[in-house]
């Protein structure tokens, strides 16, 4: 398998909390030559959990289909964290099979994002996480309805209690738990990280090569920080406008600005390879055909077959130590738990 | 929360094999007393996993979108193994937001089954897993593409010749696979199984006192042995007919035998507290509801109100150690991947 699969032992505690982007030291990081420290993209830092407990709960909740009014789909189900925190489709699937409107954006690193969604209409992960839910055409529920849900499972009455030492459970504090959970979504540790902190091992002479003429062509305008990206809104088709069938129009969807139009936020090129298909629209099936369009489109370059796969080979180095954690337990609905509705029909007999 | 949750500390090895089913001795189970041995119900054995790279694989597949033509449902999409092994809906999801016909059994102690599916359609696992990826109304998929697909992806094709030892990816493989990993989906050291264990402490009164109304009621004739139950086929409606709108003959549509009409395989009670709503329509919403048709169309006993809570008291003792895993990473889709069609859409370019 191309990308690593961790080995690490996970901390067991007594609450069954589960470790969140904890890691272990690599020992390929242990310095061959000094760290560059002047390079537009820095290392991806662990997660420093400071409330396992909350961590825990959000990650039930993050893998919870009750959240929607199907009891089918999940955050999971299009962050899909066996799957880059993706779906890897075009557009998502969402309640009644509806086909959504943009492509699936990582939920790895999101946390280093400027803002949330394509167009940034979320200032943070909390804000974020209650969209999906009370989207008709996404999980199809409404605060409300999850709140209700959450609070007739006893066991998630108790989680609750106590993490947020209270009886009442609130949409606030459901958000501040998924969005405490997918802040441990990092992915430290690629070969680029350990090259960059001095191992002149990790990376082979071609993606070095790569790295050189992503940086040199102007990739790094955009693509940079320690997320590869994330940190700003571009326009999509500077040098020539960009062609396709998706009616997005980023960013001016928040700011109604026609100078906006076509702004989307510059999405991280951390795990790149596992994130497919490419851009908003999800038209891009491949890294390469990635790498050619933005060349194109956004730089006036044409790379030729073997400096576009130099790009690729240095993307590729940009895969880092997946979260790694036990398939949550989910607590079991009480008598008094609504009966999911996938199907609209008649209500399930009491 | 009312379920364990479980805080093994998993084997981790080289390459990247989790440890399935495997159980840490519990403190409790030291017998206080002498073992029970001739009780109709039996514990549950730990699986006894030979193959972990073979198991290994078979996770990966069992969370793989990629065998559904959608790229969107899994084997765990409807068999949860967050949820007790169901989807905990009346009837599942499928291929386009399909109603399916008859409620998702689990799939934890399912290796303990006569045979597969309600109907007994499928003699064991390996045959069963091959069903819903290629059921238009499920997966909506083919074996063909399935393999087809697989074959692209380079991470699989590496696991599989490392297991199978050949460079030919088949649906006999994956099915085998998947099989494997179900094998290992067993429950051990519920409460009820240390109570049989000889822990007499491991139940309270009612617990034990709504265990002997089952066996004196009748219940254990059909609900016996290791799984409780899953191990005979059995009329639904002996004393008294089931009204239900389900359409599903049971047995019959195997043999062709109009005595077999109705007949369905007996659900095991294992994690019973988990695998709501409960018979083959999904009609019963709480366990509660469950025993009181159950006692009613099956026995001709009407249990009392007290009665009828002792029986749910045992059968929520029957819940074991879910299993514990970490979730799997799945190999990236390689250049020459098909692209999944959710939508029946034009192609994604390439």
């Amino acid at each position: 398998m191309k990308h690593k699969i961790f080995t690490l032992v996970l901390t067991t505690l007594v609450a069954a909390l589960v470790g969140c982007g904890q890691k272990a030291d690599s020992a390929k990081t242990a310095a061959l030559g000094k760290p560059m420290t002047d390079e537009p993209i820095q290392p991806i830092n662990a997660a420093n959990v400071s409330n396992p407990a909350l961590v825990q709960l959000g990650m039930q909740l993050y893998f919870d289909p009750r959240l929607s009014k199907s009891g089918f789909i999940s955050c999971n189900s299009c962050h899909n964290l066996s799957m880059g925190g993706t779906d890897n489709l075009k557009t998502s699937i969402g309640h009644k099979w509806n086909q959504g409107p943009i492509n699936a954006p990582t939920v790895l690193n999101s946390s280093l994002n400027v803002a949330q969604f394509w167009d940034g209409r979320a200032a943070d992960l909390k804000e974020q996480a209650g969209g999906p839910i009370a989207n008709p055409g996404e999980m199809g529920f409404t605060h409300e309805l999850a709140v209700k849900t959450l609070a007739t499972i006893p066991g998630y009455v108790e989680e609750f209690k106590k993490v947020f030492g209270t009886d009442k459970i609130t949409i606030d504090e459901v958000t501040k738990a998924i969005a405490a959970f997918e802040e441990t979504l990092v992915t430290p540790n690629s070969r680029f990280d350990q090259w960059l902190k001095g191992d002149k091992n990790a990376l082979t002479a071609q993606e070095v090569q790569g790295y050189e003429l992503f940086k040199n062509s102007g990739c790094v305008a955009c693509h940079n920080g320690p997320a590869v990206g994330g940190n700003s809104f571009q326009k999509m088709g500077v040098v020539e406008p960009y062609k396709g069938d998706s009616k997005a129009e980023g960013r001016a969807a928040v700011t109604g600005k026609d100078a906006d139009r076509f702004n989307f936020k510059v999405p991280t090129l951390r795990n790149i390879e596992m994130t497919y298909p490419y851009f908003h629209d999800g038209e891009a099936k491949t890294l390469s055909q990635a790498v050619e369009i933005m060349g194109r489109i956004q730089l006036g370059r044409n790379f030729s077959k073997e400096e576009n796969a130099d790009i690729v080979a240095f993307l590729k180095s940009l895969t880092g130590d997946q979260p790694s954690f036990k398939l949550p337990q989910l607590p079991p609905s009480g008598p008094d738990t609504p009966s999911p509705q996938p199907f609209d029909a008649k209500p399930v007999k009491k």
